[in-house]
């Protein structure tokens, strides 16, 4: 796909505005988890980092892109950095203003607040994922799957370090949104439609989906273990 | 090692053929593993694709082969997706029928299944490993180390993620067959004797090795811990 | 940075007993775990060599340095399967000595020799991983970055193998030595010291500080939870 020059200076931008609002949301998720999991300082800011920076970091060492940009651009390292801190300057406080609600409350409240960050994490990344995977000619396939693996990496390295089942196991649809996403920008640029206005469709577009499966607790079906 | 071009091309369809078939194995692995731990389609169709394209990914990465042949080749994806898909239509009906049987047997033969086709995924993905990293002159160490990763990454992938006891650290013989197996094509390729059919006997040699040690249950000898 | 042949020469030299040295006793550790766990020779030749060799691995792949000599390097490799030997060899007779000792000790003696190995392989790794990128142009924050996460990454890969949680997130100060010692380095280059003797104080900061930290049992703070 062949673009103009000013159009490529928009993708880098908006690139880069994707990536810092992607790594910023998986952060907090990762420094949460770290909260609940009763890891201190250092162990918020290293699941902050692992779950912000991962996804870009497999979507680059994926693309040969190396060293890849989590590792050497400091406003994506800021953006981590930052909500890790946020989260622990204010989880304590919050904390306590929630433990005057019945006990399983705060819990449940973290617990919501990691699924939506999550959300819009996967949405971002899905997006930005294809984005990267097109600018260095991957194809349409390569591009689709590399925007669900970015999408995914970040959250699955987070829950492995902090030995919870990981997300994209679970029962709600997780990777299916961000593939979707993926694709839809595949065929975006497909039809030379690739503006700032059809990506942040797209990122609507997986955070939306993403969103009604975790609202709506939409399950995706097991296989059959007793007889119809 | 030079290579007329008419062996070339039969390497590369070689390759391609033991590629689809570790592939499909290990995906088959893959799913199992997922139905046992109550994973609905989609964790089915996740832990079916790392266990089958993990291995390769990671044996692309490491040869600097971006993006990956695992993520771009729409066949190897075909492959993975066609067996999470058998996996969850038919596994409902074999267990019906199984159950009838003792309690312990469905769950018995669903690990010895994931076992052998684990076993099959070694031998190809082992032979797979040191072929391409010869075929960019990776060097005979290289080769034979990075046909092991090949064949172990995937099922260790599927381990983590699915929060069981990686095979590759479990009693049985498990790496050792697939180095063995490499160090075999990198001295057959030494020896210019890499053919069709030396390069299914190297995979019968693994598959052999390996199935022998699940068969016999043979065991590494531990460390001592008690006075002798 | 510019280096003339004579210190390049000198570097690499500095490069390969780095590595040497940092996988050895990274490969100790890894063993000790194993053994621990009650793993065979094989499970700890693979601990040996993940935890030896998995953390220069990943520098190189995040470097773009395919291959990676911790596939290529045979002395890497001697290292990680010497470590590993040891090991299985000394730590049955070790342990009956030991045994005579009140019960805890031994386990406690194991803990914290994989503690001290664990904190000279930190100290090891993460300068030669920020030599490394330096060498390849990555810049001061990818180099201090790269350096930790090669010092940590080894380790990282032991322990989500060996299914215990990630020394990473635990309470003292981990990774914050590697990069302080990363950063140091990124430093002297700067100012161009890097020499053998700077790099060395470099390695015995990583260590003492990490050392201190183990000693000390200094913790990070953690997010407050209860009211103050």
């Amino acid at each position: 796909s062949c673009h103009d020059p000013r159009v490529l200076t928009d993708t880098a931008t908006l690139q880069v505005v994707l990536d810092v609002c992607g790594v910023f949301v998986f952060a907090l998720s990762g420094a949460l988890v770290a909260v609940r999991r009763g890891l201190d300082l250092f162990g918020i800011m290293v699941l902050a980092w692992v779950a912000g920076l991962g996804g870009g970091i497999i979507r680059d060492v994926l693309l040969g892109l190396t060293p890849p940009v989590g590792v050497r651009d400091w406003r994506l390292l800021a953006a981590a950095l930052l909500a890790g801190t946020l989260v622990f300057l204010f989880y304590g406080r919050w904390s306590v203003i929630t433990e005057r609600a019945p006990e399983a409350r705060p819990r449940r409240l973290a617990t919501r607040a990691v699924r939506w960050l999550d959300a819009a994490g996967l949405a971002l990344f899905a997006v930005s994922g294809a984005i990267v995977a097109l600018n260095v000619d991957a194809g349409p396939l390569a591009a689709t799957i590399i925007g669900g693996i970015t999408a995914t990496g970040g959250g699955l390295l987070r829950d492995l370090l902090a030995r919870q089942v990981p997300e994209v196991l679970q029962r709600e649809l997780y990777a299916l949104p961000a593939l979707a996403g993926a694709a839809f920008v595949v065929l975006l640029d497909h039809l030379d439609l690739l503006s700032t206005v059809t990506v942040w469709l797209a990122v609507a577009l997986v955070f939306g989906i993403r969103v009604l499966a975790v609202t709506l607790d939409l399950n995706a079906p097991r296989a059959l273990r007793t007889p119809t």
